[in-house]
């Protein structure tokens, strides 16, 4: 289904914007909108009409010229594309502050992305509830994440531990990490990475604050 | 001094490498190493030296041909640059599971940032202690805030709170706001904010698992 309008290579820059897209697109869905001009999208997401219209070309034409896209059909091919055309199981690995934080994220489940496992290596939260699933130690993750087949992980452990646990991570078959931690990882060439890092982010307005503060 | 090197339009494509730049030279800082090459710069951050020569060259040449750079001239002028140079204060708004993590959170002591604010509007939280600061009440958020002169704020308030509540940072002087909430906020061109939306680079990574589960 999907590899008909998948072409080869497309830049990750552009793939980077398409989550977004599909975010604003849903919101326009969800207040009633049928119809959405390159523009109007590119309002939404603070781009411009052009760079929408250079996107979405990589994936063949969407709208009519004139007469912009359907929502409806935007949305179906986005998901299809970046493959939320079913549910993906993720494991939280770090059952701190910001691990219990996003087991328990609501943001998660109506956008196709279920939490099934969290691991921890202390005694205090090992085999605690979080939400609904029980801390495992991280001792039995390797088995536990190829039984299931899951091939994402959230990393939220301390930055010493990143490393080595991701590389756990990459022997049990992962190959797409969402790392918490401000360590960068040295991984194999066909796992993903994704950095989250709060500081990075805000350092990066302190250049434009200059010297306001 | 932090003029003289900063020059007036850099790509923000640009602007947003630099934290991971100086996150490298600080970890290669902290192994002992006195000298880098582009090329064992771009090793670490997983990018080339080409990249970082010419987003380096923006800001004047830092390094001589064939010795490469002095990590901590290097430093100081990422440093400088990214306005670094100082301790900046940062309130947030919302303390929830994750407002509270990142209260809490180890990694911005070090790096620039002091959290010296939170609030939220509902009673259980309001006047509890989240590390050491007491949660405030939403309502006294833009006095607080003008008071102190703070202009950078992190947002981690529920989806439906979130335009109105960055309003009224914008209204109390915030410049930049780092949104943890799915919400994309409209706001004045002159306030600059970070989205991070875990599902986002989840579901950009989706795009490479193909079929893969």
């Amino acid at each position: 289904m999907t590899s008909d309008i998948v072409p080869d290579i497309v830049p990750d820059i552009v793939i980077s914007r398409l989550p977004w897209y599909l975010q604003a697109l849903n919101q326009m869905a969800k207040e009633g909108m049928h119809t959405v001009s390159s523009k109007m999208l590119a309002e939404r997401v603070g781009s411009t009409a052009a760079q929408i219209r250079k996107d979405l070309s990589y994936f063949g034409g969407f709208g009519k010229q004139g007469t912009g896209y359907s929502i409806y059909i935007l949305i179906d091919q986005l998901q299809q594309i970046l493959n939320l055309d079913r549910i993906w199981r993720v494991a939280i690995v770090g059952a701190g502050d910001l691990g219990r934080a996003l087991a328990r994220y609501q943001g998660f489940a109506n956008r196709g992305i279920d939490v099934v496992l969290i691991f921890d290596n202390h005694p205090n939260v090992v085999g605690k509830k979080v939400g609904s699933i029980t801390v495992r130690h991280v001792d039995t993750m390797v088995d536990s994440i190829l039984e299931l087949g899951i091939k994402m992980a959230i990393l939220t452990v301390p930055g010493d531990a990143a490393q080595s646990t991701a590389e756990c991570l990459v022997m049990a078959g992962v190959k797409a990490i969402l790392n918490y931690t401000p360590q960068t990882l040295k991984l194999p060439a066909d796992v993903h990475v994704q950095n989250i890092d709060p500081v990075l982010q805000l350092q990066r307005m302190m250049y434009y604050l200059g010297n306001n503060q």
